[in-house]
């Protein structure tokens, strides 16, 4: 048997997989991610982590196909890094080399974590049986990847996909997170809907079940189950928002099916009548037919993804 | 030296060139496109014309690479065509496969009208200097193609990059052709812009030199050439549709580069201006180095595209 490592990392914690070329997690564990010193254990102690699988393994270097890596910011296509706020990293350069260096030349693929999770999820999630794939991420943020012909599609600066910031309401004037207005990530993401209960709440007296729990996106979808008016009212708004931005996307590049990722797709099948309406009403016919789909790997989707990185 | 043909069908012509594998045009003509009887001689046609340059030219059939053949219609990356109006084409078959046939089995590629003329800019054009690449086209109406890794991007129906009906503004009250409402091609078409210049002459007294010549886009694009005030507003909504979809598009597949063709950018750069300021005021950071350029192969890059599909 052949193997491959998926690594994923995090801010906080780095997933990583011992993943079968066919497409099985065998072995899953993490480590914290050291961010002090600009970052410099992270990759270190990945490699010395991987190390030390194969070790207790007792797997044969030349059974392991490679390392694949998943990584907080944009990522070209030849594994150029250029920013990871979020590992603390300030330097442009290639992640790929660096980590095959601490792996004695082991082969090594990088990756945006967005888009790696997209892999993942179609070679052995939602979007397995399709062709071209867009997965959105719909969690703090939004955030997205693109599968053409199997393979990532990075953009030039590695941003493809990255479709949380696409304006989707010039009219907006609050501002999001980019200094721009009117992103998507404003009303599709967790906090975008934290934000339109918010204002709904705060707009009359009208009761709702949001009045009596946490404001979440998570208990609002509840509620809408439950009936509660105002909390359709913002599910619409959703819908309205991520449903028109996913008919232009598909105007873009035309994918069979679009796979919904993130905490708020773990809300359940509730959320798709909501985005589907809104897709078909503003969709070109000629890409009106791709499904909408709610990703099946979870938290795994990124160390899958990574260790397709390596395997052909 | 090695050979192909391209060739670059339209609904009342048909456009061939013979092209050397260097991108070089070295010979052009038409011939009418027959669309009677469902359109069944347009590929016979085009055989037949082939065959007698070939003839003509005294060209060795192993020194032909093959034929590349741009549609008015949806075209999948097999080289099935679903639905081509223009040429009363109502059948779904496989064009490359028909005209391989009727050419004695010589290699026949194919692929939509936009998406080849993309492909010869990017080869020959204005994106020769580029990675990947968006062409818009702003003609009577607004087509598009996209290059990644020097390939057309098709999507799952032909589809992909057909940007003309992307919603961008989901307010608008006024039906686009395709039945829905707030497409892209109702604000920066030619069609468009004539359109917008009648409501903003209906608005109000105000002179203008368009009141005083045929209503236009060539005509009004001279007009903010001299300053004409109305003109000029026009030009800004142009510009304000087109660069709040360019930026859009940015967000999803995030080029270097995106080329203008079609009439509206034979105006010349006068066009361009409006355009970036609302690229870049609506652009995400990490996709807002994306130059904005016009076309430079006119009516040429079909016919080249098309001959690129089958030059390696």
């Amino acid at each position: 048997m052949k193997y491959a490592f998926g690594v994923d990392v995090g801010g906080t914690s780095v997933k990583m997989g011992l993943v079968s070329e066919e497409g099985e997690l065998l072995d899953k564990w993490e480590i914290p991610t050291r961010v002090e010193d600009a970052g410099k254990n992270v990759l270190p102690d990945i490699a010395i982590s991987i190390k030390e699988k194969i070790l207790e393994k007792g797997i044969s270097a030349a059974d392991v196909c490679g390392t694949g890596i998943g990584l907080p910011g944009p990522v070209d296509d030849e594994g150029v890094i250029r920013k990871a706020v979020n590992l603390h990293w300030d330097r442009v350069f290639n992640v790929a080399e660096e980590l095959s260096g601490l792996l004695d030349g082991m082969k090594v693929r990088a990756g945006n974590d967005a888009n790696v999770a997209a892999l993942g999820e179609y070679w052995r999630g939602a979007g397995k049986d399709f062709g071209d794939m867009v997965m959105v991420t719909l969690g703090t943020g939004v955030g997205g990847g693109i599968i053409h012909h199997g393979k990532i599609y990075a953009g030039v600066t590695g941003a493809g996909g990255e479709i949380g910031h696409l304006c989707i309401n010039p009219e907006e004037t609050i501002k999001c997170n980019c200094q721009n207005s009117g992103c998507l990530e404003q009303y599709a993401s967790a906090t975008g809907i934290v934000r339109l209960l918010k204002e709904e709440l705060a707009a009359s007296d009208e009761d709702s079940e949001m009045r009596h729990t946490d404001i979440s996106a998570k208990n609002m979808w509840e509620a809408v189950k439950h009936g509660d008016a105002l909390s359709i009212r913002v599910a619409e708004k959703f819908g309205y928002y991520l449903g028109l931005g996913l008919s232009i996307i598909a105007g873009v590049v035309n994918p069979e099916v679009f796979v919904l990722g993130g905490g708020v797709s773990m809300s359940g099948d509730v959320i798709l009548p909501f985005i589907e309406k809104n897709f078909t009403e503003h969709a070109f016919h000629a890409c009106r037919d791709a499904k909408i789909l709610r990703a099946t790997l979870g938290n795994d989707a990124g160390v899958m993804g990574a260790a397709k990185l390596v395997i052909d």
